[in-house]
């Protein structure tokens, strides 16, 4: 219950990791695509197929621009995956085969893979650099970081409705996708001082969550509701509000805990 | 929140199921070793080293007996694990190749895996029977079903512990086990109207769940706690009884769903 309760309903004094042992095969891919489509139908076909793939990560073109120029690469612009596949030697080569089999029928421009550690932290350092990347590509303008998550069988087409709406309304708003969980990112770059600016992001980020919403996801799925999403929360979960006021009240009549948040 | 609330505080009316396909290839096998032990290190070793076990029952001799008894087996009457590899055809030949590897070393006796689906449902119905298998081989007694879970860490240290109780008290108490998780299950076999046998049972449920809880696990991992356990769940949960009564308060002050359960 306290998952995501977002520290309205208690405080986390202790906990208890369960750790998994390192793999003894890691291999790291780098997929880039012709269309977001293929690179959103090949990882819903991978997780239908029960390919086992460890980490799987989407960028669009937008994102990659910017990883080029942070982190000085010189990855083709288009929509491309980084993935990871676990397990021992045998099992993690057929996953990549079978993996790289999907891709080229989805229009898979390489496929490149790497198991020396060296050349994996490369690939990922430039994934974990993508926020900075943004920043620091777009140094004079603001970046607004929002994410939305959806059942994975919907998550090729929210993907393309919201970058459809980003080239229809002319923003820079680059997408990362933890695909493998149907959630992704996307960060408008804008001038927050600019009123006009400021609406086309907030109508921009209201539909994106209206969206998700309709598509039986959440209006977000790793930065929570604070207070900018408790908006969506009832067209979410509808009267499911009024239980988590309840409870809320029952844990913490006084409102000392993150107040404001979620249920004000 | 509602996941184990045993309809204290709510009724579901609606469930989105998540499927998964049907893997590429299955295969079955039957694992019996020399020591109780040697199986439950076996599972261990398999979940540390990653090795993607679909499924892994543990039955006792006793366990063994009483199917052999009710499905006209004739398994040899030793502890005995019951697995499931699913993956490609390469990955759940590598899965069952490494699991042979460690059951050798850990003592196992043989190791029969079979592809074909019948033999695989021969297996495996034999398993699910093992309930009845027990009520068929000891029909003048009663039988009570009970279960406890413990890191999987612990979970050898708890069902050796526990055979050893059962053994010096002279109990015939079969053991089944979803190792895979650290959740096993017994079924002492009794006569319910002899009140020194109904003693001793009651004597051995309450040393089994003080020693899962004392192991960091619980004293029910699929039974629940119901009427029976509740009082067992103060020595677990500690002062989060209160915090259950508080929820229990808000959502259901009228005490109408399912009173008398979890937190009386």
């Amino acid at each position: 219950m306290l998952v995501g309760s977002e520290g309205t309903l208690g405080i986390i004094t202790e906990l208890t990791v369960r750790l998994y042992g390192i793999p003894e095969t890691i291999l790291a891919a780098v997929c880039p695509f012709k269309t977001l489509e293929g690179a959103c139908n090949t990882v819903i076909q991978a997780i239908q197929l029960g390919l086992g793939i460890a980490r799987v990560e989407l960028l669009d073109e937008m994102q990659i621009h910017a990883i080029n120029h942070h982190s000085k690469l010189s990855l083709e612009e288009c929509p491309t995956l980084f993935l990871e596949f676990h397990g021992t030697k045998v099992a993690a080569r057929d996953q990549v085969e079978n993996f790289r089999a999907l891709a080229e029928e989805e229009g898979a421009i390489q496929f490149d893979w790497a198991e020396r550690e060296e050349e994996r932290s490369k690939l990922w350092k430039a994934r974990h650099e993508a926020y900075w990347a943004v920043r620091s590509t777009w140094p004079a303008l603001d970046t607004l970081a929002t994410d939305v998550c959806v059942p994975s069988s919907r998550m090729a087409e929210c993907v393309l409705e919201t970058k459809k709406d980003i080239e229809q309304i002319g923003l820079v708003a680059p997408i990362v996708g933890h695909v493998g969980d149907g959630n992704f990112h996307t960060s408008p770059v804008f001038d927050q001082n600019d009123p006009e600016q400021r609406k086309k992001v907030e109508g921009f980020l209201s539909r994106l969550a209206d969206r998700a919403i309709a598509m039986e996801g959440t209006c977000t799925g790793e930065h929570g509701i604070g207070q900018g999403k408790v908006k969506y929360l009832e067209a979410e979960v509808g009267s499911g509000v009024n239980v988590m006021r309840q409870i809320k009240q029952a844990l913490d009549p006084q409102n000392i805990l993150n107040p404001g948040k979620i249920v004000p």
